[in-house]
């Protein structure tokens, strides 16, 4: 069995430090960052955190190294999405691509160059500290299913979780996956775009009376374009977000921590994509837009 | 004739440099900067950039220095305007009192000391330079008429109209001046709040097709709440704005001035004052209500 991890910022390093503890699996991983494919391929690559990982897969910044591939994990920022399979998709003709990215809009650019192509949602979150080493901030479930449009099917589906299950990466193959992608998608819509515009973290944001207002509502208008799809939800987002004010009372999200490095962000792939769904079934999203495209002047702002 | 200017900022200073030109008019300065009032009394006042100006208004401190005065301006930062008129109210108790602030909401304020209000916009603007210099940047007129609530007579709103012309500051005498007020409450709504959340000049926001599409929703929904309110318009917002982008392509606004230099804005005197008139009339305002949230919450990072 062989698996690429495609993108090995934090998300993808964990995928790829548990995965290749397995004698079953070869992995593989292609990245960007010589820095980080070299450190990994002289000393291996380490998580420390929640757990202590120390694996050896092999990494590459050249897609023509990847052998023919079972499975793909595609972690990369969503913006990279499209370069990524560009460079990659050859290796996966025989396999199933299973997005673990942030947010929505992933899936539909995978399926643009692979024909089995699997929707994923995960909570494990860490922090790439130096070349080769992840902290490992995070633990929780990673949820799959069948990406409707290009589906990969349903054994094969089962077959990735109990891989990554076995692997120590608890995984569940759902038949709709959608629910839990869209339960992280309108909670980290809340959090995170309202947490860059205000520079709040994400526990303090949610305490702050007008900043709340914000939150629920964006969170309200995504409750109603998931209830036009027909999606049900795996948890309510607005329970998810009373429960994490105080376990990440001053924790940054990630787009906030972008946004005061000044990289680009994944806003296109939170509030950006309930705004596109939300178009597309007629469900009003003007705070989602709103939030959208205050983070979308935000990156203008850099390059002026 | 004896006028008090309460606060000399950069607004403050254009009038009392203008009015202490004037033979007939003894002009006093109530500041709480002890270095401005001293360099004021020391070498007088002095206006650069649109006009040089050289005048000596008097200028103090403590209130209890201040005379009988026939009017008072009120050209403090919003948040300022309840302190100083605690201070300085028993000046003038045969006088009228009108504002130059920006927004709305500080003549109810100023209702609450004194019986004569008048309600004041005005568009020339400039910057503290040194204590005792203001650099003058923007000419224009200034529009006054009676508060509705506690009005100063029409008569005596003339009188300081034609006091302030003479002196070189335009200004118009209208039987309701809240049109003028409006138009430049909501340009203002539109581009300072928003240009403080992206961090982008005045025309470089408006030309950001995002950034635009919340600025022309903040506008309608002020011009609704405008028009529940019987007010007719000076000038429609969305062609002041249309109108501004190349002149003000790279001005940044005072709010995000103040918002890089992590100092309390007047965001409560504007989409804070568009959302309660709004509530108070049955308007629906989310994106005014957005805006004023998330430029409260990026005022509550600064004291984390």
């Amino acid at each position: 069995m062989k698996v690429g991890i495609i993108g090995s910022g934090a998300v993808g390093s964990l995928f790829a430090a548990h995965l290749a503890g397995l004698d079953t699996v070869e992995t593989w991983i292609y990245d960007v960052s010589q820095a980080h494919v070299d450190a990994i391929n002289a000393n291996g690559l380490r998580l420390t955190g929640v757990g202590e990982i120390h694996t050896f897969p092999r990494a590459t910044t050249s897609p023509a190294d990847l052998p023919d591939l079972d499975f793909g994990i595609v972690a990369t920022k969503g913006m990279h999405t499209r370069p990524a399979m560009q460079a990659t998709a050859a290796a996966f003709e025989g396999g199933a691509v299973c997005s673990v990215q942030n947010g929505i809009g992933n899936e539909e650019v995978i399926a643009e160059f692979v024909s089995a192509v699997i929707r994923g949602t995960t909570f494990p979150a860490g922090k790439l500290v130096e070349p080769g080493v992840v902290q490992w901030d995070t633990a929780g479930k990673t949820w799959i299913g069948p990406f409707e449009p290009r589906p990969a099917p349903m054994d094969v589906v089962e077959a990735l979780a109990s891989l990554l299950t076995s692997s120590g990466m608890e995984t569940l193959a759902l038949k709709d996956a959608r629910g839990a992608q869209w339960t992280k998608l309108i909670f980290n819509a809340a959090s995170n775009a309202l947490c860059s515009l205000t520079r709040l973290p994400h526990g303090r944001a949610a305490l702050d009376e007008h900043v709340r207002w914000v939150m629920d509502g964006v969170i309200e208008e995504g409750k109603a374009v998931a209830a036009a799809l027909g999606i049900e939800m795996e948890k309510d987002p607005a329970v998810l977000l009373e429960e994490s004010i105080e376990v990440a009372l001053d924790h940054k999200p990630s787009m906030l921590q972008d946004v005061l490095a000044e990289r680009s962000t994944e806003i296109d792939q939170l509030n950006g994509g309930i705004v596109g769904f939300g178009e597309a079934n007629g469900i009003p999203t003007p705070l989602n837009r709103a939030a959208w495209a205050l983070v979308k002047g935000l990156e203008a702002s850099w390059k002026l």
